[in-house]
């Protein structure tokens, strides 16, 4: 079982889908027009809503930022590797598998960060390579935003899942520093996974020595570094920008 | 008087050399090879070093991530929009300004995150709108990882300086959602300030009433928003690209 807190949280889970409820606790005072949508949102879906005072909402929460709205459910469905291909099969010609794979992240926050910008960009699924998937589910749900219960996330423990989506034609690119090709330069276009390692050390040997290439954000000489979900941010929307710019050459190819 | 907290920041600040340094502090038993640097850089710069005991330390500190290191020194210079357009006047000509402005951040964090990017990318100011000069320094330096200390920081009451700059030959640009123009068609390679808003807000009617153009990042239907440090990493990387690839295609048409 799952706690989730908050308005936007709870929300995001209804919409996604993926979870089965057992109950959603609204306090008592808590403003109609701030609580409305969620009430709508579960009546639809079947799941019980139970008011309760403000002392057991507490007891349950995490923090003190559920605003009146906290929901027990099933923990969030982890998508393997299975699953993954399956989605990849499913996605049209048009629209080659855009995948990123963070490894090392050691802050809930930034994975949570990465995660949103991730959804934003329209980044297929997620990949964490990481021994335990120890971090905090609550902590990761709140600056991802809704992220965190609509996008596929993957966990992996060696490298063997990414070689088996390599054997299906999608290129494993592994972001590193002072590399020569930029990821302006690099074509993005084609199915890919962008691997960005954790600020600390970077992505491990097992993963450099599979990565298909190599490509680095030419940041200036003597500035600062990036933090990794800043840099993931700016490697995705790339790959936004070339997707984008392809598929109109495209329309505009076929339309003369 | 400001204290600085742990190596980075104080190194930053050193190296900088925006501030006047009172006396660098480091505890008694600090590892040698972790505050080596700092002792060499304030000796080169003649600054007076102390070696105090934990207590101390920690008496001074903020938080508990100094790590030994604490420096009291002047606060950081506050960059006039005089000192801003003598600065972008002595950029060479092949380097048209890039600015960022922020405004209704409310989050130290996020302000420190958006300065390290803006800083690794390359942007020359940074100008900050709000009613007050109120975030904690401590909080906005750490995430910026240095570039608090090297970036100049702009901050503006009123849009007049904006409409100074403007009169330069300046192009405002204001990011918002749901505009025609993506950053990947507008053109970011003039003199140009990126203007972003808050997440609770956006940019405000004073600021978007004087705006050149407006400019959206292109997100997926449907998906999550971008946070204001992501959303700002993202257009600044896309300044950067358009600059670059400009600079390579003059290059180009050069050597022919």
């Amino acid at each position: 079982m799952a706690i989730l807190e908050g308005k936007q949280s709870v929300l995001a889970a209804l919409n996604a889908r993926q979870r089965r409820f057992e109950v959603i606790l609204v306090r008592h005072d808590a403003h109609a027009e701030k609580v409305q949508e969620v009430i709508d949102t579960a009546e639809q879906l079947g799941v019980a809503v139970r008011r309760v005072d403000a002392k057991e909402l507490d007891s349950l929460a995490h923090g003190a930022t559920h605003g009146g709205v906290v929901a027990i459910c099933s923990a969030k469905h982890r998508t393997s590797v299975g699953d993954l291909i399956t989605l990849l099969d499913s996605l049209s010609v048009r629209e080659p598998p855009l995948l990123m794979l963070l490894e090392g992240v050691d802050d809930d926050r930034n994975l949570g960060f990465s995660l949103r910008t991730a959804d934003a960009v329209g980044v297929h699924a997620v990949l964490i390579k990481k021994h335990l998937w120890d971090f905090d589910e609550t902590e990761v749900a709140r600056p991802a935003s809704g992220a965190y219960e609509r996008l596929p996330l993957v966990q992996i423990d060696t490298v063997e899942p990414l070689k088996q989506l390599q054997a299906r034609g999608i290129e494993l690119l592994g972001c590193i520093a002072g590399v020569r090709t930029t990821i302006f330069k690099a074509d993005l276009t084609g199915p890919t996974i962008l691997a960005i390692g954790g600020e600390k050390r970077g992505l491990s040997g097992a993963v450099r020595d599979i990565c298909n290439g190599f490509v680095t954000i030419p940041t200036k000489v003597g500035g600062s570094s990036l933090s990794l979900s800043h840099a993931s941010a700016i490697v995705m929307a790339e790959a936004l920008r070339q997707r984008l710019d392809k598929e109109s050459a495209k329309s505009d190819g076929s339309s003369v």
